[in-house]
């Protein structure tokens, strides 16, 4: 087999720069954020702990947690004009498109004048996020103008309450947390260096989230709870599961849900959300979609050694929980820009531009020909 | 003096792929479209010829040309719901972010479902970027409801006219026509960067160029000729600009316009604008505005041995157009526009994610406290 020449194509282990962000693949389980293992975390921290851990480099004491909280809750309902805004974006939009635009409209008339305010302006976007993407959810697919006010104590209620108008249980009040954990920061994954090349031209924040946001888009990054959901919805039972995914190796169709570019064996937020998925599954009944989801793990690690990555039980959980299928990604956007705007801050306080070289392998020297002899 | 450890920062010199749209200080006046020279190219061919050479890999023929801008004229006009969306903008929002949002916010209602669509998105956005940004203009600063539709031949022709509402002069069209020439392409900068990233993730079309213009925005990448355009502005002559850049040098201030990451004695742009901005002086009377631009040109060669770069003649240019300086960097957008489309289609070509390592400086492996004892 002769390599394909990648000419340094996709920059696979080239190091862009420094962090104290995030390891991957390193110590511990083999997730870390701010040295502190996700497993650790999951278990023991809540969703604003860590978002105050990326943030300022140590978790927050109880009355520092307070004061944050007590920060973020006014910052959570949406002005009249970006609501406006969402009005006028149809059900059948693309919702991370959605994201993008509620994100980007909102530094228009909120903007981040400079750096002092560079928490300022991340604390609002994570207040926000939840109703950005449930005022357009719920005025686009059932005409109802939603108030973007709950008295949920954290961002995770808060956002299941604005999704379903009701109080949310406490354990899908946990589980919606957690899972906001497990996705918050994953070092220099394509969505997160797109915000440091942002970052880097020494532009405001709600240009490098909102680019990030627009990575995060692509189906090679975000996007694959989504289609794991697809892919289970789909199977009739444990055994119709394992036959239909022979099938689809067979036919070399893509699986997703599976599999890592840098963990090799496991990825640490499968058990910790595959566990919560089946707590899910027996408090909603589930007698199926949890044990199809067990078959699928089981059918790939035997004929293909592939884990399932974070995304693969994410599929079952936000099912179990009510969420529709296409708000899991925006769901990422509203963890992620913890690490997004996280790493913004870091990158500029130690800035060079972000500006490699290319390899150019086009036409040589040559004269405009007039256009009329062409 | 000992060099700054800088871990692989800026990927400065490091390749991160193959292209065959641009060199950038490699052969004939250190500029090449496609193997054509830029000097060339702003004496020889039109913007949307430019336009056409960088998403085909060839100049049209004229009939290809007569075809291509038949295309593009009839999607110069915006959708009622992008103008009542601009409308909600207030006039001093930062006229990057509302390219930004325009951008954004077109994804939603037009978007590229696949990437057979890829050259009608660009062209979408090539044909209705300059109404994007003078429609807001007129709107926010002077309560116009403008018509987005002009009977003009050419984009720039079609800008000038939206933006003053009058017939422009064969002088102005043809140096907007330069201008958009010479912004055009240039190699694997920030903002082309950030576009190939996103665009590495197989996102879409408006979410690349939309991560593109938010890095654009950055101070330390487009910009520079407004800041240039604010400094002559505040010279009374050639004189006392000679006398005050003495002081800002003095006082180690930054001035834009100048020098360049890439280039060593001169930018091949600079020589191209600068005598077109002598002419606009010319036709527009002025009698200093060109002299302190040209004083200010020898005195940072003869303290600094730093040439112009293809900003600082802009300045003078737009400004003698009756151009707002704050809708500068949004024509730089109109403009590049084409080199971030033309880079993205490249991307998805031969594409690989973009996902580069980080080298760890955090904490290390530590336990989580619980709350109550931290």
């Amino acid at each position: 087999m002769v390599d394909k020449k990648l000419g340094g194509a996709g920059l696979r282990g080239q190091s862009a720069g420094e962090t104290k962000l995030c390891t991957v693949g390193k110590s511990g389980t083999g997730l870390t954020y701010c040295g502190y293992d996700i497993t650790d975390l999951a278990e023991n921290a809540t969703f604003e702990e860590v978002a105050y851990l990326l943030f300022n480099g140590e978790l927050p004491n109880q009355a520092q947690l307070d004061a944050y909280k007590a920060e973020l809750k006014p910052l959570r309902d949406l002005p009249q004009a970006l609501k406006e805004v969402l009005q006028r974006i149809p059900a059948d939009a693309h919702p991370m498109d959605v994201m993008r635009t509620g994100c980007s409209f909102l530094g228009n008339i909120e903007p981040e004048v400079d750096f002092s305010q560079q928490n300022q302006a991340a604390n609002r976007l994570l207040a926000a996020f939840p109703a950005i993407m449930t005022y357009w959810y719920r005025f686009s697919h059932h005409g109802e103008d939603i108030d973007c006010v709950t008295d949920e104590d954290t961002i995770g209620g808060h956002f299941l309450k604005l999704l379903t108008g009701k109080t949310p249980s406490d354990l899908h009040r946990r589980v919606i947390d957690v899972s906001l954990i497990l996705y918050a920061e994953h070092e220099f994954n394509a969505s997160t260096f797109t915000a440091r090349v942002c970052a880097s031209t020494l532009s405001d924040m709600y240009s490098c989230i909102t680019g990030a946001i627009g990575s995060l888009r692509g189906p090679l990054h975000g996007g694959a709870n989504e289609a794991a959901m697809d892919m289970i919805e789909g199977f009739k039972s444990p055994e119709d599961a394992k036959e239909q995914m022979a099938g689809m190796l067979a036919r070399k169709e893509k699986i997703m849900g599976f599999g890592h570019a840098v963990y090799r064996t496991s990825d640490p937020r499968n058990d910790i959300i595959k566990k919560w998925s089946e707590k899910l599954g027996h408090e909603f009944g589930d007698t199926l979609l949890y044990d199809i989801s067990v078959a699928c793990e089981e059918y790939m690690w035997d004929t293909k050694k592939l884990f399932c990555n974070a995304d693969f039980f994410h599929a079952s959980a936000y099912h179990f929980m009510g969420i529709p299928t296409k708000l899991f990604t925006p769901i990422f956007v509203c963890s992620r820009l913890t690490g997004w705007a996280a790493h913004v801050m870091e990158q500029r306080d130690n800035n060079r531009i972000i500006r490699p070289s290319a390899d150019y392998i086009g036409a040589e020297p040559r004269k405009v020909t007039p256009i009329a002899q062409r």
